[in-house]
């Protein structure tokens, strides 16, 4: 979910799903459209097309007979197939729930598990930097059921809901929950716990765990994400919230996915001699080529800094790999620039402020997954700025 | 909305999506899956077909300039061509807004309407009997928005939300709103106001009106709904709303539904000699077909009665035309019997009680839109009651 990260995206007039070309354009990095992906799919070509006749899948129901009625079984099949190849999470005794991105199965996940007749709505709770939708996405209906509080390290009591994104969303670091009660619950997002992004060093054994095509695969359109789920009754809790919210979820992003991930697997399961079909490989490797040249770009605009990161052993690639996150935290270093989203705006560049993730406005969040060429414009602008921003003051 | 009426689906080992083939089955006729349209679409073929390449429509944006940022052109000018050639709703001057199903915009529609601040939660109203989600939809997260109400007849204040449902779910009678006030607001939910259920005798022109593919095309899985919206600002409120939700809607589910419909309209836009790519003749036929063999399977059990509806003019069929609604509202006509959906399901016929729409447990909604051989099944043992329940009392 902080996979779906484009809450609070606004009808602006600005690139959005277009790549920018004018140099001195918009450059709209404040969600984290995950368009990058795209050169993957085009180079897979027919192997991941889709094609649903018109009389498929028109009933309601996937399986009746299942506690996840509305689940698609060649989806559930693919999840369990991919979590087993890259080793990031448990399967085994899992409910899988199918959701209209991770977004509607965190909400789900609040509905399952807060009491239903509690005299005071549960708390929410989550270490900051905190993902920017969850406060507006737990409060927007003004539910009685739970309500946003805030920093997790504020919290003082026993029974809360506490929200563990990891890697975090929006500064990539390794998470784990800070609250130990045991009335407590938790929920891991774990959308960006692939290859692609940081060391699998262990296989995540959580009560609910999400994820979502749209950060794994880039398939932000399909508004498609899962949960693993340990607890039967949480889950089927899950479910009804499922269908009281949307009664299921679309089978044609369903059967997409199950395609997608289906390429995605045997892309490593089958023989693959040029290796042009492998998705994390060709991930990691353009994420160590955006990463080092805003490196660089930081660098030589002197005004920022950057998170620093370790490396790990990772599981998957069988070796020791750097992390690469999907969203750059960056913090600006200048005293005079406490506003750092409104420095970049000044620049026509957008980002999103820290003030949205429950810390200072000197830092913003600048989405690393855009197309190529929105990247490019990104990192040279930001190259400029010291120059640029020299020769004004002259 | 009424559209999306499989709210209170439970993972029964029953039917559900397949078709009942033994004497002695259990026949769900509870949710109105509208199965009884694959055998239209597997006539279309291939016409019917989508293909979406790996590679398309990953973005979270359709087009960022515009109102409704997730909504696809495609899609839009389907729905405004089909309604244009039904016509059945203005689309003139009205946002066409998308959602995961009508049920998603139904709750849009709701926080739309509802202050942000206001002290106590609105009062969300609807005349018996009314459809069976409203309460459970309006009321699961116990929002401080909105609030379930009930009867609209038993209403008094100023300000409220009153949903019209028309033809009504679940009884079929063309509805009005039933309150007045000038704070008021209202919702009509016009899902089965297609010219396979009713008359169409007018361009409906209402402030919010909801449809959906799963009751006009019979595309229930493809979890499909757009609303036309005439205010901008409540237009503007619902994309919140589904920003906040789910971050949009499928893409994949816009494309498939954009070809469905398009071939729709095609069916009677372009030639088409023997009519065989008619949907909305194939649905009335048929369902004339069904609602002659309901009457006499109810008069020959004699236990039953069921609404009457006038004819009316249709401007869409360009003659007098018979009401079939999409749900008989069975009324069971003996005193011993005061639970007709208990006494049905003794019988294995699972329907829904009038209790669940607000009025007496004499009531049953049956779905109208199963597949032939369930359908089949449900007369033949309608009609066979009479004589077992003689003999069970001899």
């Amino acid at each position: 979910m902080a996979a779906a990260n484009d809450d609070c995206v606004c009808a602006d007039p600005t690139n959005g799903a277009r790549a920018v070309t004018n140099a001195s354009a918009i450059i709209n990095l404040d969600h984290g459209d995950p368009t990058m992906f795209e050169s993957f799919w085009r180079r897979i070509g027919e192997k991941g097309t889709i094609v649903i006749p018109g009389w498929q899948t028109m009933s309601y129901f996937s399986d009746a007979t299942k506690l996840c009625w509305f689940l698609e079984p060649d989806f559930a099949h693919e999840v369990r197939r991919l979590h087993g190849l890259v080793g990031n999470a448990v399967v085994e005794e899992r409910h899988v729930i199918v959701g209209t991105g991770s977004t509607q199965l965190f909400q789900a996940a609040l509905y399952a598990l807060s009491p239903p007749d509690a005299s005071e709505p549960m708390s929410v709770v989550s270490a900051v930097p905190y993902y920017s939708s969850y406060p507006s996405v737990t409060d927007y209906l003004r539910s009685g059921l739970f309500r946003w509080f805030g920093d997790a390290h504020a919290f003082k009591g026993e029974t809360y809901i506490e929200l563990v994104c990891s890697p975090n969303n929006p500064d990539g670091t390794i998470k784990e929950a800070v609250l130990k009660s045991k009335f407590g619950k938790t929920i891991h997002d774990l959308a960006y716990y692939w290859p692609q992004y940081t060391a699998i060093v262990g296989t995540a054994d959580h009560d609910i765990m999400l994820f979502t095509v749209s950060k794994s695969t880039g398939h932000a359109g399909t508004r498609l994400g899962w949960a693993l789920v340990k607890d039967r009754d949480v889950a089927k809790k899950m479910v009804k919230f499922i269908e009281l919210n949307t009664i299921g979820v679309s089978k044609d992003s369903q059967l997409r996915a199950a395609k997608i991930l289906k390429v995605v697997s045997d892309g490593y399961e089958l023989p693959n001699p040029d290796g042009m079909d492998k998705l994390f490989d060709f991930g990691r490797r353009l994420m160590a080529a955006r990463w080092e040249r805003l490196h660089e770009a930081v660098k030589a605009s002197g005004f920022f800094s950057l998170p620093e990161f370790s490396s790990g052993f990772c599981t998957f690639f069988k070796e020791r790999t750097a992390t690469y996150p999907a969203f750059a935290w960056l913090k600006c270093e200048k005293e005079e620039i406490r506003d750092c989203e409104g420095f970049l705006k000044e620049h026509n560049i957008l980002t999103r402020s820290g003030k949205h993730f429950g810390v200072a406005s000197k830092f913003v969040r600048v989405s690393m997954l855009d197309r190529d060429e929105n990247f490019d414009l990104f990192v040279k602008r930001i190259s400029s700025l010291g120059s640029s921003h020299l020769s004004q003051k002259v």
